[in-house]
């Protein structure tokens, strides 16, 4: 066991009260936080660190991507979404590779490691290669094996095996790893095997990471075929008893919102997904009124183009502020809570979220003292608003580094590189997709 | 005079038919762009440059700031508009010093050499200071001395003491400086004084750059006061006769836009403040619509907290998307164009904004080599949505390097931050300001 104490370093803590300590310690044993400011005397580390006024804050959470479709950043630029899913992305998914999820998964660790992000709940195809890219690269993750239940064929696994690959994963990696259900949504997933999923959540005490109400059409035709709003749709079919993650939720009632909040049901918004393909704004102002649990999610990168959830974090409050018209609503703090605390919620790591005494060690240094936050007049305001991937130095979870003075630690980007690059060559060449290029 | 070749570049033109050239070179003589792709035969490079894939591509053009409001960055944050300026900024500014123009200037032009930004409008004060400034550090820029018209002792100059300034300035540092007359706004100043300033601009033939438009509440009083828009009285004054520049353009109804278009007028929006203070949505394809010029900018760090042009691209296209609801509207080209030719040409630079012989050698280099850019199905949507102002690695104007391998070439940052520092020290400690602190 590791102790090590960080000294001159600007704690933002992002607990209830938002502490922030300046110039200040913060002791690690191993893999927990010992104690922040105020060091017993007693605590003798191992290694010291002088942080030189830099900010160390809890790690970011992506709470809802899915995390190997690297591989179609930019392959379905200014569609509309129907046109994005039918004639881009699922053509090239026909052809996925679990080699694909490997390394598309791999780079995305890589830029998610790079911008400050610890954790995220990918929602995808051959998850058991996901758990075996994250407990390598020591990030935490709540994986969901995308199933869609309406062909025995389809890409994706069936129900028993997807329960056997949580009882595998839930817990492993000293607790980095978890996992959940993960019916694709309830316009894609027919209405019985959405309440076979339901049983076995009950049955084995399993949470559900799930797509619902992006769309107004969603909505409509919800309405239509079942008299019922989708979120009433989960709620009545008994998806909403054990802890769920509904990713989008944008189109949602005054009804739908007493579900969500009596159910304890995460929301997760994307909103740089949300506004590229003009979907709508979700709610959250009622949200949070309602005492919802709302986290950020950068969504895939198919439709993102990036993984950033500095950007993520902004667009936040920049799209909350362009659809009400006003200036005072989400503060930076909250931003940055969706982002952090949140979002570990949201994925089942209560002891990560926020600097405090007992937590993970789970923690970022972002480097507050480049030319480009001066003057530091607001810190919180610094780290919203001017904090870029690049800006984040580095980056530790339970006690190990991920990236050290912008190293990465436990990935070898040049063997990912080529490894995505060669899956990527066999799945664009392959007889499901080669007939399909960007240009026609 | 040095010749240079950039050989196994990326070359993205954005000119009319934004060409592309994939592994191709790129010939400079001097401050000119020689040729690209095709490279004369009698072609004598002083100095090769291997760019090794990367992107070279027109450098951008932040076309609406404030740049040495730096000193206000997060000094003000999730306040309405109103009370960020009467509670905050004007009372800060009460105390501005040239000195902290220069060095709020630098500061400014650091974060935005190192981002990729080569020439800005600057609204503001002690214009003369920035000028001497922007000499030294070698990018272009329009400068417009702030007047209020209000008082002979307000912050700022008088109509004479501008127009000698601007004959000062109008071309000066090989033509990388230019000017214009800056009346704030028509909410701010009186008409005699509007009306004065108009008849200065058509006798002198000097250009505008003023703020119009900016909330609904300033058109209501307008048509109070006057019977007419902001718009409408700027034309009804004279003041759209020459060259025209105005900064946010939110609230403009149909009979403002033919204005606009039949005077040519350009148009800046800066979505990042737009949306930040609830402002509204620039009527962007209303006025593409009507061959309107559109640019961009970031407006002041008092307000945007950042002055980073790919995140006002990547704005300008999610602002219009959620406005209007739709995944289609203004594509990764017509954003680019917004950052680069279209700002060249609000500017007066029209020899710069484009890659093409006989223009301006000013260009950036990005390093789209980078794994958070893989793979690169498509390079517009690359550079559109994945780059962050450090993915900048080379900054060339007029043939100078402002920035190469990331090292700027013509400040010293330490004795910007230094001299910053300073004056922002002074500022704070005055009469003026000391009662005022940000947790009152």
């Amino acid at each position: 066991m590791v102790n090590r104490l960080f000294e001159h370093a600007t704690l933002v803590t992002l607990d209830d009260e938002s502490h922030i300590y300046n110039d200040a310690s913060l002791a690690i044993a191993g893999d927990t936080i010992l104690a922040l400011d105020q060091i017993p005397t007693d605590f003798r580390p191992d290694e010291r660190i002088d942080v030189g006024g830099k900010v160390i804050m809890p790690g970011l959470y992506n709470s809802h991507t899915h995390a190997a479709m690297t591989f179609a950043r930019g392959f379905a630029e200014d569609l509309p979404l129907s046109r994005w899913f039918n004639e881009r992305i699922w053509l090239l998914e026909s052809a996925l590779t679990p080699d694909m999820v490997t390394w598309g998964t791999q780079l995305a660790a890589i830029e998610m490691i790079r911008g400050g992000i610890i954790g995220f709940a990918d929602h995808y195809f051959h998850m058991d290669k996901v758990a075996d890219v994250v407990a390598q690269n020591g990030m935490r993750a709540l994986l969901a094996w995308a199933v869609f239940g309406r062909d025995a064929s389809e890409v994706g696994t069936t129900v028993p095996e997807t329960v056997d690959f949580i009882h595998q994963t839930q817990g492993a990696a000293n607790g980095r790893l978890r996992a959940c259900l993960g019916p694709h949504s309830p316009y894609m997933c027919p209405e019985d095997f959405l309440a076979r999923t339901a049983a076995v959540a009950v049955r084995e005490q399993f949470g559900i990471h799930i797509h619902a109400a992006e769309t107004a059409g969603q909505v409509e035709n919800s309405l239509r075929l079942y008299d019922r709003t989708p979120i009433e749709m989960l709620n009545h079919l008994g998806l909403l008893e054990t802890p769920s993650l509904i990713a989008h939720a944008i189109h949602v009632n005054n009804i739908d919102l007493e579900i969500l909040s009596r159910k304890r049901v995460n929301i997760v918004q994307c909103p740089s997904t949300h506004m590229k393909y003009g979907m709508g704004v979700t709610r959250v102002p009622d949200m949070m009124a309602r005492h919802i649990n709302v986290a950020l999610g950068t969504d895939g990168a198919g439709s993102s183009t990036a993984l950033n959830m500095w950007r993520e974090m902004r667009l936040a409050v920049l799209t909350q502020r362009q659809a009400f018209g006003t200036a005072t609503l989400l503060g930076g703090s909250e931003a940055l809570h969706m982002a952090t605390r949140n979002g570990a919620q949201a994925l089942g790591f209560t002891n990560s979220g926020i600097l405090a005494p007992g937590y993970a060690a789970d923690c970022i240094i972002v480097d507050t003292t480049a030319t480009h936050f001066q003057p530091l007049h607001d810190i919180i305001a610094a780290l919203v608003w001017c904090t870029e991937p690049a800006d984040v130095s580095d980056v530790m979870v339970a006690g190990q580094w991920l990236l050290r003075e912008r190293d990465l630690q436990t990935i070898d980007e040049a063997e990912a590189r080529e490894g995505f690059e060669e899956a990527l060559a066999l799945m664009l060449a392959s007889p499901y997709t080669h007939f399909q290029t960007y240009d026609d």
